[in-house]
């Protein structure tokens, strides 16, 4: 990995989001010595069946506190209500001095299209943000990025009114692992929402052991998902013979509103 | 027709835009004794050349009260202004409670990609609206969804971002006449505004069964381009013979952000 | 009493307020064969130390349902966030259609001057609401009222920008027991949020009956400041003789948005 | 009167308020030369019991085109919706733009405690207006003015929270007839909707003649009562002879936020 | 050119954003006698790395006055603050009220789909008030468009979520001259803002010939990438052996949400 | 003064409110080892003639880091636009946020009743916190306040719709001086916008010496009116003789919707 010490911010919507659709390559990122941040627009507090309102919230925050310790990254969950979160200017600047002041190298977030409210919202929040970066009259008082980030994608399956493009297809079998420790943190998202969502609440074992078993086993589904489906990315990438190997990926796909690397860039930000 | 009864949520922005994308449809799951909505999400109160204001409304909700009659069916007119209705939350969180209430197995609505803002704002309340249909703690008074509806797009004819994809092409001949009747009702739209807008104010008849012939033929030709366009999909669901002689029918596409119903439960909703 | 049927509306912020400003009123009507209805505007879904979201909501929404049956009255809770209420047009025509249809000979609210911004929204909104009452093109879905409602002001202690000015003063001594077991109810509020807010939880009795008698006893000491703050009034109303025993009282002030009662009228309706 | 050509504005809130209010001082000023521009900040299109939209609002404008035309003042009428006007700063902005372009020497509005919303809106819009009128970074492109206005309240009959304090009162009886010859070109609003409200709609007579007669007797009732409420201030001002005979008078109240006149050049405004 | 005088209204969101996308075609136009108006929606007062506020917004308004006048057409900078407008009812409105009364055959606009919010904005904005363009009960005091207009797409080089579509390619050989020389009237633009965004400032010559020419070279880079892309158009419309020529164009796209011309229509628009 | 170590915090709109209206007592505090912090609601990026924009607001923030240095407080200046702020529920809750992260035993704002719209804004929107500054389910990422605070208002000298009326009022003659310094900071306000409003700028001397005794006179003056408005209050709280000498006061006014200090806490609050 270079050697220049990059900084990763990835944008989702709810305490969860960062974690299972980039943590994978976070951790990689952390590992290498580069700063990662995980930043929540929501603070979470409406999903759950029976959990909700304040103390839900600080639940998220605290599993998400959790999560960014055993990742070695930061983690910020902003005080908007979950459900609750709009495209307007008041917002939009709040995330651009938010951005700011992270100084990002790549910024991550949503597609503006995915089956969230809450995750097209923030994803247009970071687009409407994006340009703005760089303009000293716009948030005066929070110094402008030097350079406008390179911003990414989430993956996501949605086909209209365009597929999933990816950009970038990160092997992650290395940090599998910790990724589905980051996500082990986040009990009531994993063990408790998620599940009561897919009606498969019955199916959360109840030892701690099997419980990350478990949830290992189901992530690793969806990320050998994302292997499979891009797999010719992946060879492109790393090789016939590894990308055979790979079962787990994450993908990311430019955006455009953010800066343009060139392919040599792009491998060097991605190695 | 399978024996469970269904019920069908359609949710246009006017009062008539339900009865013209699926008006032929909905009168033939009415006669199987599924239960059908029509949910207008203004109340129709600019789209007139010469009347407005509380009187038009007044005229389009009585019409539309004709043409469930006429259907079997039921209509509700919200009361929001034509040409005024906005995306936010508080719509949304409205709209979350008028469609938890209802309990309907699948819910129609136009494409965000439509000539009229109001056609647009009301897909993009539905699309925000869906996700939380199941989670307790929005709208709270108002018992969530068991299951996610099933959602679809009512067809238009725009070809940006992209086309609409029919996922489903409903055969209407058998009950045309009575969606033709249906649109008779909303007399203020069809022998007023409509052709008003398309400057065929002069060729509506005077007498009621010449305007109602008129009408049926303006219709036919309407729904007749639908079978035409989408004959394939009449053919690959009702057989050649069959679909070679469907005159009128009417065509949905799946939103990706409702339940994903797999090809079966495709055909056990639209046998 | 009258013999005419009227019908009060009383408008809250929370669930809660209109027993605790108008309950013993309100069972006084209600005993003598009126038609009463509390309205609170918001869900209650923030009013907790330790509990809320959607399921303090629906506690809320429980305890209204209670209390409302214990009076003899009709109970509404509105599903908009506990603090979350904001003066907007959207809001108030909602509030215009409530009040229609309730069909009020006299509406209570809060005055605009009170400590929660929920209760000043709530009368703002009530306020805004008034003159469209009788206005056809305003909300036209809804039949307008057919005479402007008297508008009264639950009482409060404020002093600026001007002080309450009782108009009202209403003797309720025979039904303050029943103003407690309305408040009883309201469990999660007078015992334990109201408590909590004033430090004195633990004073809170355990058992049932130890708990109302001391509820009655708080209440007792509320409503009584309001007897011994407008003695002067009651005097006026119910002669000395009376108005010298009197323990407990409510106070309303006329809102001057409202219909202007003149003092025949106001006898009449309060007698 | 004073020789310095004056530019009085007044800012009502329906296309028939500045009439009602002020029209027998605008009469006054504009024969003497100096420019009056009433402003109606909503286009009247609710205010009716069978017309409404945007017919309503087409006549409300040739009415107030009409009234201007008898007084020899300007009028303008704003495409805002009645019973739609909301305080917010994009809506300020226009009103700092239209108050500036028309550098008004006196700007007459509502005050913030009146039973119309409509009323209060322009009220506070003129109000979070004014300072700005001199910012030039505030609506930059439309040149500020030179010096702040003078900003007055027209009268009403509140009294919360603080009733009406007349600051200069006007004797209209010279202009009186003028001014309900203004009025009677507010037919759908004097003839129809006002005596509607008023339950008075069969008092209105139907020849011309004895309608204007109808309205002017009406009005007077109204003025009268303005002239006999501030008598003091009329002795004070015109001196107790003349005073005593005065029929019909205009109120006003010093706004504070306005540009603070001396006694003198209140005396040189209104002398 | 056909006799017929057209009327072509360009909508950007900033005071170069016309000239840049279409300063080419608009002289032509002018010059052979059809009216042409750009319009920009923001006062460009951030669009700037040391001048900002009101000041800028007056360099702005003055620079897209100088270019106008070059140019031979109307030049409107709306007040509203760049990075600041939003897509809401009341500014659709404005949009409407102002695309009324310029009366245009031919309105274009950003496409919703652009690096910088302001352009989607206003994309969305001419958007949604396109099919209000001719009903009578919207902006009901200015009056309806006879006919709605056609409505064309600025060109842009995005791709998602579908690229840019060119539906009329215009050669502008012609008149890139006089286009380089509006441009050079935005020299808070050209040779400022847009240079510092790019990184290029000290690129910028001192000399004003020095600097016109550099910006010429500039500009003809960007048309000239623009008659390449799009040569295979341009080839159809003028034929291989002019199209061969071309050295600079400017490329538009019909909106499906305006007038559908056919063909026909499409090359008297663009002869 | 008292032992216990206070926290105060003075809520102005622009950068040198609180420090013209309550500066001398919080060098008072400063002085006495409490902790005083100012926060300007907004960045006063419009209040001057011929600055504004990005650079105004930087010029105003270093001021008040100046300010804030001289006194020894600390000073926070929001980046919301001068003449942009508006009460809403956003920020509303970032105004919970923040007076809850400053932990005050006393905050100071505007009255609701004042000149500028930013200061009833501010005024406002400390009012529509102050209640939920306990309420652990609003804002819940932020620890409430284990107590209520005591709110005060700023004083000033509007009379509706009721005058300022003061609680306390404070001896500033021994912190004048620094007062005074702090204000000189401010230069682009004291020297240059402020003088430019009053039409004074010609009066403002050249020297730095001469500039500040200038505006320590003309700062005298002002609080000197104070002193001597109030001076029955100064008379009560400080006994005839040291009160007969006080050159130079500040005021304030209990907001009742904080805490409500009875005499001897106010007392030990302000010795």
């Amino acid at each position: 990995m270079q050697k220049e010490k990059l900084r990763l911010l990835v944008i989702g919507a709810h305490p969860d989001d960062c974690d299972i659709l980039a943590g994978g390559t976070a951790v990689k990122y952390a590992r290498n010595g580069h700063v990662v941040k995980f930043l929540s627009a929501t603070n979470g507090d409406t999903g759950h069946y029976e959990k909700g309102g304040g103390q839900l919230s600080l639940i998220r925050a605290e599993e998400a506190a959790n999560a960014a310790k055993t990742a070695g990254i930061e983690y910020e969950v902003l005080d908007i209500h979950n459900n609750g979160i709009e495209v307007n200017i008041q917002t939009r600047e709040r995330m651009i001095s938010l951005i700011r002041e992270f100084k990002p190298d790549i910024v991550f977030t949503h597609r503006p299209y995915d089956y969230h409210p809450d995750h097209r919202a923030t994803s247009m929040l970071v687009q409407d943000s994006s340009y703005a970066l760089i303009i000293p009259n716009v948030c005066p008082l929070t110094p402008t990025l030097k350079r406008m980030p390179v911003i990414m994608y989430l993956s996501d399956a949605f086909k209209k009114p365009y597929e999933f493009v990816p950009d970038v297809v990160v092997d992650i079998d290395d940090t599998f692992e910790d990724k589905v420790r980051m996500l082990d943190c986040h009990k009531s998202q994993v063990y408790e929402w998620l599940p009561w969502v897919d009606s498969e609440l019955d199916e959360v074992p109840a030892g701690d052991k099997e419980r990350i078993k478990w949830l290992g086993e189901r992530q690793l589904k969806r990320d050998g998902r994302t292997a499979e489906r891009f797999r010719k990315q992946l060879i492109q990438k790393y090789g016939a013979k590894r990308a055979g190997t790979i079962k787990a990926a994450e993908a990311f796909e430019l955006c455009e509103y953010g800066r343009e690397p060139g392919e040599n860039e792009l491998l060097k930000l991605f190695p």
